[in-house]
């Protein structure tokens, strides 16, 4: 898994709105089938010759890097909304961004999974992070 | 993991408004262990001594419940929303709830995951089912 981070995130450790943090993932099907085994979700669309990747398996992905990266660890996500704009398949390289885009009570961090051009997944996640909300200033507390 | 339909959703091949699955799984360290791995979330609220669920694991049950039970076989999820409302921790019995809750171009399921009386995520998914396009009567169409 390829990683990238902006430059503005590398460059300081209070993070502020626009940060922004990118990964490359390669989906094949070891990685379908074992998510249809651990949720269940064995519905067909995700088997045979061309299967489609489980939208909740990107979403997964995102978590990583929020949990992970931006904001980091000891994030707590609150609430999350996706939309699956087009199909991504076994096989396809996904390019994973999340930015940071607003910080208030809540942060809420946008997300784009695309393969090539085209996005196959997005939303917004509003999370709690102890870090942020120590190191943020009087103007983004609102 | 126990499955218990409703009697509606067994007594009748067309689903309508109201049918509801419910089925109930015990979540332990080692799902959650896996879907660290395979999510690359490994936030370290999900490990240690008393582990939180991750919150799209949980999300990925109810997939699998819309995937194969209700609407089944052939769903294809457009949207989803997600509030994550209490805690929910390894070792945590969840009992995942899926409703249809109106049918019109896309199919909206509600659904609810619960430990005990406490509802620890909620949220709505909109769905294409193409056995449901064919069945649905002119008064679910609009």
């Amino acid at each position: 898994m390829l990683t990238r981070l902006s430059r503005r995130f590398q460059s300081t450790r209070a993070l502020t709105v626009g940060d922004r943090v990118v990964i490359s993932k390669r989906v094949d099907k070891s990685d379908i089938n074992e998510f249809a085994r651990l949720s269940g979700d064995t519905n067909p669309i995700h088997s045979g010759d061309r299967p489609l990747v489980h939208g909740i398996y990107l979403a997964g992905l995102v978590s990583g890097v929020i949990g992970t990266k931006l904001p980091g660890n000891g994030t707590i996500v609150v609430s999350k909304t996706l939309r699956f704009t087009n199909a991504c398949y076994a096989g396809d390289l996904v390019k994973i961004e999340v930015e940071i885009q607003t910080i208030r009570k809540l942060v809420r961090c946008g997300f784009w999974c695309r393969v090539g051009d085209k996005v196959v997944m997005e939303g917004t996640a509003d999370v709690i992070n102890k870090r942020l909300t120590k190191n943020q200033t009087p103007d983004n507390t609102v």
